[in-house]
């Protein structure tokens, strides 16, 4: 089986990385000279709308799917007329616009934060008269990792705000005073099989996410679960999809966003989980079995961010997997990850611990 | 860390696969041009004693390492004169004689079927007499899953055994009333730590391995943790070494050989343990700290053999991983293994038997 993947990046490399037990195949379209899947396929180093790439693409591929997810609607048609391509495009249109993620999310009957839908100052300034502050300004598209945002204190943060984020569609999300964030990863199979990973209570550090560890006992895993059938039967959507949620302090879940790819949040599934998000992505576009999603032992993955660890010490620590990415460091970039595994709960909040102590990150 | 690997089959293929997220990279020497690691790496397609092959392996690698073990003595010589080489070729020579490795075992003190070793017929006939029958004429080198090898059943077996298999050095064995065969997957670092697997219980159709399935409780885990010790120490090894024993019925442990290389006896471990023998011996011959070798849960590996299985009924099975060497189907060939992961013993039970019924190996 021949894979393309729309992104030669960490996602895709570790995609292909699942795939070479199941001998599959792997062609990588992306601009960067230094796409760090290359290693793993064939690396066509085009633009993302260039034509001949991806024609290139489409003859060395039997099924199509994204690891970058700002791919033109045109490309996206342009792609998916000439080959199966998952997941569909319109779950890749819906994900990168706010607005309509959370309109989606509402019309599932999904809880989620006041919101209001923003385009000029006035706007702006009625949303904050009706929902009120704090609360978050982003751009409808493009932003991740804590870009493209603006947090509203108190009414002094909120003249010019529009104006600062660019002039471009906004939305506004009323503050949320939850107690922790978790994500559910699904995936669905191209038979509509949905199976769902226990959901991962998740830190972040100014933005970016900094350690993910799954939870198999979580109470809202049933709500989490229901939520996220809801949206991949509305999307027919094929592969995995990962969801940010809120929990409240009184134990709501309020839906943040969605990704329609493999989730940072979901590394911890590659030694952890009986099938990691990476295997099961295959296989779902690939029209194979899902296999279980499971939790096989404490674990819990921890990024690394900017700078490297030391590697010895690293794997010094009992049960402890490294994965380098074999990206340039850069202040923010995140350049691996680790995941530790442990008999009990206790070890692990040990071996986690030894292993924060090590990490040199820079968050930029 | 640039690994050069002599052999460049399933075993290579595995050990790329444990390094990339490593960020390792690999090139392979083997005169096949079907070498099915070769998608992993660079190939050098030139035979085991190609000069020029040599040069460019070594030029490429930091450190040698062996997935193929009959490599002449010179040809090993000639590489661990330039770059660090583990295993050391003593132990690769050792495992290649059927002789010395009994041998070998005798000095340690470890406990083996009664031997002689056979230059003639005479030596034979005497032998026989001595050791009595039944008793296995084996080969001294070169042999390898049943190949090689003659059973000496009665009398009438053994006029012109000698001549039968070539006339070589051969050895025979005693007869073993074994109630089970046991492997123990060791490990040894640049460092001398050694880690040991949990002992896998193996089961053999027509000298072929079947089935292995890893025995955390089994009671002469701590005896082979000694017997491999004594043999990693005394060969001053670094990597992974397999040592395949019989079980008695009165519960004695008897060595009965060694390979110098990653086993299919521990393919299990790629799934099953906190970390594979592939990722180990890696971080063996690269001078890593060594990883965890308990395993995680209950699992077993079955090999696919001859034949392919119907993929998608074999990744229905929960908890079934599913690896495809890329290897044309032939008699009695190694194409790929399956290793099914389950919550306890009664559910693997289950679902193994579901696996064996898929199998349509073809053992020629």
């Amino acid at each position: 089986m021949n894979i393309g993947i729309v992104g030669g990046g960490q996602l895709g490399r570790m995609l292909a990385q699942a795939g070479a037990p199941l001998d599959m195949r792997f062609t990588f379209l992306d601009p960067s000279t230094q796409a760090c899947a290359a290693i793993h396929g064939v690396h066509l180093c085009a633009e993302w709308d260039d034509d001949e790439a991806h024609q290139a693409l489409i003859e060395s591929s039997d099924v199509l799917t994204f690891e970058f997810e700002n791919v033109s609607t045109m490309a996206l048609t342009q792609l998916a007329e000439q080959r199966p391509a998952f997941p569909p495009a319109k779950a890749l249109e819906t994900a990168r616009d706010r607005g309509a993620e959370k309109s989606l999310f509402q019309s599932l009957d999904i809880a989620i934060a006041p919101i209001a839908l923003i385009e000029s100052q006035d706007d702006l300034d009625r949303a904050v008269a009706e929902i009120g502050l704090p609360a978050v300004l982003k751009t409808r598209t493009l932003g991740y990792d804590g870009k493209g945002q603006k947090v509203l204190r108190n009414a002094e943060d909120v003249p010019g705000s529009v104006a600062e984020l660019g002039g471009v569609p906004l939305i506004m999300e009323g503050f949320v005073d939850f107690d922790h964030e978790v994500s559910a990863i699904a995936v669905r199979g191209r038979d509509g099989e949905v199976r769902v990973w226990p959901l991962s209570r998740n830190e972040h550090r100014q933005g970016i996410l900094h350690r993910a560890e799954p939870q198999p006992d979580h109470p809202l895993q049933a709500k989490a679960t229901d939520y996220a059938t809801r949206v991949l039967e509305a999307l027919d959507y094929v592969g995995v999809m990962a969801f940010e949620f809120f929990v409240t302090r009184d134990g709501e879940l309020l839906a943040n966003e969605i990704a329609p790819r493999v989730h940072n949040s979901g590394h911890w599934s590659i030694e952890g989980a009986t099938t990691s998000q990476f295997e099961n992505h295959l296989r779902a576009i690939a029209g194979l079995p899902l296999g279980e999603t499971t939790r096989l032992v404490p674990c819990a993955m921890l990024n690394i961010i900017g700078a490297f660890p030391e590697r010895d010490a690293v794997l010094s620590v009992a049960g402890a997997h490294l994965h380098d990415y074999h990206k340039a460091p850069r202040p923010g970039r995140k350049i691996g990850h680790i995941t530790v595994l442990a008999p009990d709960a206790a070890t692990l909040a040990e071996r986690t611990a030894d292993i924060e102590a090590l990490l040199v990150n820079d968050l930029g």
